[in-house]
């Protein structure tokens, strides 16, 4: 038996099916499917991926039988739909499409009205009785045809067209005549004689294999081959070529076309939800220049008739094939449909893309229809569209004008006065007043501004810059390093795109989820957590392997995380607490202390707060496990930089302006991203460490002793290199607990590990190992040093990374799996061969980002950590990998 | 047959020999050999490390046997010296040491004069005839013994000796009487009885054992446990015992102790060479006090009487033991000797330490006289040691007054006045002065000023500094990041150590070889490259496999490498070229220009410039491969940074100061390191990559075609994180080349490669190598990224690092084989397993330091890459790894 080459569909029978996407691409899959199932779709046939890999094996040629099984499928289609290809009374007019397995940048996509030359079209001038119509058509498809197929530049068309007009004094396309038009196809067809020494093909034949010809040329073009080769695609994958009877929907009054959904795709609700045009083509809709009007009745203004009350007949069709669509799909679908000559015909049906909400409210009500799984219902919700739930966003129905934009920070959305300074901030929220915080960098002084702000603005720093991260964390909104906007502090204002000033008072509006900066105030919508969402989150604990703890500083936070659901704290950073007000002073003096005794003074006055802070978080947590993260920022980071900063401290401090000034700058770095800070504070000041390892103890007995909680501290040593260093830390750590715990007289078990955010600590793990209880992969700095990457810096050129494609997502976003995952993985096999109890976790940012979440499932992490705000996004997360859910980011 | 545990030493016959390291140590092993040849070796024995091992096996009990053994032993000690060990008329004194395979801190050490109690000094007493010896020998043993066996603390000992001699009114221990010595030694015992409760033991016998338990139970002590884990030495490697019987140099006129090398250690010429003092111990030749006398009467001064003409026998049965030890041991020794009552004994021989001059003279010439073959004259080099031959050094007789010390971070040594800027550098220069050019740090602005200085000192900086860096590269020594020294620019002057105040004009010296700052001229001497060294490194290259190639930027560079037997460039920096006076204010206009347009106006007044510097270098390499780098650092490296210069710049540029100042701090970064360079700017700026391209094309062609050279330029694209990057700048890198071969119409060969410098580079070297050509391991930022240690920055923590052991070599001096060298092995086994024939080198620092390019060699790279002046020692290093020698960093 030969090969079968072309699989016909049309007429309710199909040759292929769905599943066949390697076989017939995508697209000719899902027409062979839809066609399948009973659905009136205009009959065509596919020319299967085979032939592509036939073609380049033989020297490109095709099959031998080719011909004649397209040709018998012609006849097919021609016996569906009445018309004959190349008849000039009736002719049959088709499109021709590319379709891989995987939709692929650079092969050739589309050519429409494939059939027409002079002859057949005064057939379908005849037939739809608009001339206007029929040259149009025409005019499409010699400019398309020409283009991709004959290789003739587009823009000489164009040039021409305008030249027409101008001529003709209009501005539009629409504008054009009939006649017009049918120059325009003379003007055409004379070019391409011109330009290729053949004149363009009229008999209807030659044009199909010219475009299937191209189709397949287009395979091996040099876009497509660098994109496969830069996506790993098999070159032997090959195209398919769909071959498909066209039908319009802009023949007349008894002609329309349409888009639909099954459910409402913004709140989920299970009703038919669409919008038609009369006399259109699908492009019509889209565009907007005419108002759609609703498919049914009940949806409808009651101002423009419904496709209910025009077409009754085509909409009970309609109804009756929405019904039978979720039924085959088991998933709201998003359907195309047009009506030629009071025919329907359905074009396209596809999943529907959905709010956040409506993703949620859907799947749990399709689980309650019985039409899928609780286990389908939470793959069916993207863990990243939570966001959208978590936090309010901009109501979509509002208008805005849009004066800047920057990265998408922290999700959330919020309108206030502008203000620059974190004080201003601070004293205008105590009014009660709404402001957003403008800064052009945030630094850790400005916490308390941030806090009081409704959003941050800045105009430098990245996605994990000082605002964004700590935006992040309070779950505020923030659009971060906006370029486009320079800030005068002096001026109290910033001016924006187009030269747009914004002074200090003025409202404007962040969409933290954008990056948009908008003028004036905009209505936001919180779509809150619902009971759906609860359900839905319940059926995902229930599947996941992988715990989900959160990044906490503060009881705030912990106790906001609890309420997440967060199953510990990953990432106790100890420095935030650095900050605060009443102990900023004392950090100081120990940090420009001459010597040993002198840092040791002020550390004893740090020792109770450091301890206060503790005890908070342990009573927050209840037990649950605490990871906290010894001092990591270099020291510089705690002081002042200005002159008038360090005169201000020289005063209180009561040393000379010289000799503080002088320190200073001598702590200053150069790379302070790779200098003196994480461990080898503790390396050169072990006095640092051990004051905090005291505080912590002794917060962990007083509570063990006095309020009966069960603790177990998980002291986290960082940046560690070598496993020199984390063996004289540790020693140094289990000296000071000891000594902590003989002096209370309680039991109390407490690990120490380290956090590997280092290359040479992946690749020494098996060393480190021996000397750590527990690993948490800090993917942050990790990523800094694999890419050799500064986050602070990489805002001048890393948009332009992501945007050309050279990275496929920002690293410091979605963990980059190769390079810092291959690290990751490493880390985890060495450190299990050695210790193979050992806790593993990671702390980065990434540990809330899906696809990321993913991954430390596939690689056996024990436990994932992210912010407070990301915490049910992990969840669901964990879930999707736990029931083998490859994350689709783009859901 | 049962297992042997002790092995005899004396009389020329011995139970075991140098081979038997594992089971004697390395002590009992070479007392063992030395006997063996028939060294008049003081007798003795050794127990064995297998006794250490049953002890801990067998809950800290001895073999059985042991007891018996031991006693035999003496038995032959005894028989051998004559004497009784607890005879009160004739005593045998016995010395007890441990001694492991290698050398390991926290073990026991040694007791000396073990056998001595109140009877048996009375018997040294009669034989010595010098109380004062006898009581002085006890005093000690007891004060060691209690130290050491009895765990009773030293200074209580000092502390009585300090009172005696107070109350004696004296300051020296030589002071004391030997009545005073007597009642010490009483003094002591009564507080051994008090801090223990029990009586020193007086039996020599309970004393023997009190010895050997200390040294075994010192194996287990908590030092020697910490010290062994880190280092990775097993248990049950054990420790041995070694106990032979003292001998006294100090015994009377007939006695006499001295030191003996073989031939010159300075110059290596064939000549017994050496030292003693008449009664006297070892100590005392060492302390200094007395004035050692000539061994050989021609060596001598004339005025004091040498060994020759003193103790005539003894010196001719040296003279025939030194002549049996360099056919032995096949090397130049070292030998201690000592005379007790006419007879010589031989204590100790070991291979002697030797300037660089003496290592490859004493080598070529035993070569010649058929003691050792060509093979192994090359391996009795160290690699490291020619860096003496390669550069002037101090005169090791020359009085020194150090008012500082640094970094050694550019070898030689240079004296001149001191001048503070590089401008004043290079006018002196002009006027013949030589100076010393002092800078807190250097920027790549100071470099004619480097290069008219005799040295450069820093206040700043680490070992890879720009000031060492370039030092290294000019072979111009440098002390850098002396944190000692205060700069003061101000006032012309800066203040060393104690106060010491250095004005502009006056002189000082700089050792780059040890850091050392020295008030005032010091004379230094040159060795030069003798014959000698010409042969042995002919022998070398015979040898290697790995070739070598040189990091050179100039013609200049290039031709001293040559001259130094480098094999090619392998790293060409192409921004060096960009600071040059005569193009610096084009680069600026290049990086400050608004739009596309006006860089490309200012890169082509540089593309001229760019192409006379390769025409030179190629010239200069004569047709050996060149490497060159496209532009790697922020281009903010070459803007000015002062207002005063951005003044200066603005007025030349004709652009208002503010927006210069605004466009200077707008490409300020945090951590430059991981900013906005290397391929990033070819990424964002493709114009500069394809000037660059394009200068190198055009130099290759017009050699090629005018002059008749054979040119393969090799194009290296730096800090390549992802495959896509390469494959973009590599696409627009042939475009280039193309463009130029056919505007030119010659044939060139040219590869295109990257820098393997980050650890991401490294971990996807598989997909790398897809666009690559060749791999250039840039072990620098490999090892700054790897470690997340920035060089500039590291000043700060890594000298204690490295003196606490934390880290075992300074990363940026030696490659840090189990980190980053994972890293290197990983990039080529990707490497190569992607492109077979893939060309793979390595340009760091690293390329020119001997173990790590003994490391190149073993994971099979083809070339290393190192600055002129460590060509040579490059080359010896890569027939050390050929010849399989590991590479010994202490010699």
């Amino acid at each position: 038996m030969s090969t079968k080459y072309v699989y016909f569909f049309g007429n309710g029978e199909a040759d292929g099916r769905g599943e066949l996407k390697n076989l017939l691409g995508g697209k000719g899959a899902n027409l062979a499917e839809m066609t399948a199932i009973g659905l009136p779709v205009p009959p065509g046939f596919t020319i299967s991926t085979e032939v592509c890999t036939a073609f380049y094996k033989n020297d490109r040629n095709y099959p031998e039988c080719l011909p004649e099984e397209v040709a018998a499928n012609l006849r097919k289609i021609e016996a569906v739909i009445g018309n004959r290809f190349g008849d000039p009374a009736n002719p049959l007019l088709v499109s021709v499409r590319s379709g891989a397995r995987a939709s692929m940048p650079g092969m050739m996509d589309t050519i429409l009205n494939l059939g027409l030359n002079d002859d057949t079209v005064q057939g379908v001038i005849a037939k739809s009785g608009d001339a206007r119509f029929a040259y149009d058509a025409y005019r499409r498809f010699v400019q398309m045809y020409s283009d991709v197929v004959l290789d003739v530049k587009k823009d000489i068309f164009e040039h021409q067209m305008d030249e027409v007009k101008a001529k003709r004094g209009i501005k539009l396309d629409t504008d054009l005549t009939a006649d017009d038009l049918r120059q325009l196809v003379a003007t055409f067809k004379a070019t391409v004689l011109q330009q290729t020494g053949k004149p363009f093909p009229a008999d209807p034949s030659e044009q199909l294999w010219g475009a299937i010809g191209a189709v397949f040329g287009s395979w091996m073009n040099q876009r497509a081959i660098t994109y496969r080769r830069l996506n790993n695609i098999p070159a032997d994958w090959g195209t398919a070529v769909s071959v498909q009877a066209m039908v319009f929907g802009n023949m007349g009054d008894d002609c329309a076309t349409g888009v639909a959904f099954t459910r409402n795709p913004s709140t989920g609700e299970k009703i038919f939800y669409g919008e038609f045009l009369v006399n259109a083509q699908g492009e019509d809709v889209v565009a907007g220049i005419r108002t759609p009007q609703p498919v049914n009745k009940a949806e409808g203004d009651g101002i423009l008739p419904s496709l209910e009350e025009v077409m009754p007949d085509c909409y009970a069709q309609l109804i009756g094939i929405q019904g039978v669509l979720e039924k085959h799909y088991r998933d709201m679908q998003d359907i195309e449909f047009t009506i030629e000559k009071g025919k329907l015909y359905m074009l396209q049906t596809r999943n529907g893309k959905r709010t956040a909400a409506a993703a949620v409210r859907v799947a749990v009500e399709m689980v309650k229809e019985g039409l899928i799984s609780e286990k389908e219902a939470v793959l069916r919700v993207g863990p990243e569209q939570l966001d959208q739930l978590l936090h309010p966003s901009l109501d979509p129905k509002a208008k805005k004008e849009v004066i800047a934009k920057g990265l998408p920070a922290s999700p959330g959305a919020a309108s206030g006065e502008v203000v620059f300074s974190a004080d201003e901030a601070e004293s205008a929220a105590k009014l009660n007043r709404k402001v957003i915080l403008v800064r052009v960098e945030t630094s850790p002084e400005d916490i308390h501004g941030m806090n009081a702000a409704q959003g941050i603005l800045t105009a430098r720093g990245g996605m994990t810059s000082h605002a964004a991260v700590v935006a992040r964390g309070m779950g505020k909104c923030c659009v971060a390093g906006c370029s486009e906007i320079k800030v005068d502090y002096k001026a109290q204002s910033f001016v924006a795109r187009d030269g747009v000033v914004i002074k200090k008072g003025e409202v404007i509006t962040l969409d933290g989820s954008s990056g948009e900066v908008i003028k004036g105030a905009v209505a936001t919508v919180q779509t809150g957590l619902s009971g759906a969402f609860g359900e839905l989150m319940v059926w995902a604990d229930g599947f996941r392997r992988l715990k989900v703890r959160t990044n906490a500083d503060t009881p705030h936070d912990a106790k906001v995380a609890r309420e997440f659901g967060a199953e510990g704290i990953g990432l106790c950073r100890t420095e935030h607490m650095f900050f605060e007000a009443d102990r900023i002073m004392a950090v100081r003096e120990m940090i420009l202390a001459a010597d040993l005794d002198g840092r040791k003074l002020a550390l004893a006055k740090i020792l109770p707060m450091q301890k206060g802070d503790f005890l908070g978080i342990f009573r927050e947590m209840k037990g649950l496990p605490v990871t906290i993260r010894l001092l990591d920022p270099p020291l510089h980071e705690f002081l002042p930089h200005t002159d008038a900063e360090i005169e201000g401290l020289a005063k209180s401090m009561q040393v000379p302006f010289a000799t503080l000034k002088h320190k200073v700058e001598s702590l200053h770095e150069f790379n302070p991203m790779l200098g003196h800070r994480g461990c080898r504070l503790g390396i050169t000041y072990p006095e640092i460490y051990d004051m905090q390892v005291q505080a912590i103890m002794e917060a962990a007995c007083e509570l063990i002793k006095n309020e009966g909680y069960a603790i177990v501290p998980e002291i986290m040593i960082p940046l560690v290199a070598h496993v020199k260093e984390l063996a004289v830390l540790r020693a140094n750590a289990i000296r000071v607990c000891d000594e902590v715990i003989a002096r209370y007289g309680v039991k109390v078990e407490y690990l120490i590990g380290t956090m590997i955010e280092l290359p040479r600590a992946a690749l020494t793990a098996d060393q480190i190992a021996t000397e750590a209880e527990f690993f948490s992969f800090g993917t942050n700095d990790l990523t800094q040093t694999t890419f050799g990457l500064s986050r602070d810096d990489a805002g001048r050129f890393l948009p332009f990374y992501v945007e050309k494609d050279l990275f496929e997502d920002d690293p410091f976003v979605a963990l980059d799996q190769s390079g810092v995952g291959q690290l990751v993985e490493m880390g985890c096999v060495k450190g299990r061969a050695t210790r193979p109890e050992i806790k593993l976790g990671i702390c980065g940012e990434h540990g809330g980002e899906p696809s990321s979440v993913i991954f430390c499932h596939k690689i056996g992490l024990d436990y994932v950590s992210c912010s407070p705000f990301r915490v049910p996004i992990a969840r669901l997360a964990a879930a999707h990998a736990a029931l083998g859910g490859s994350e689709d980011r783009t859901k």
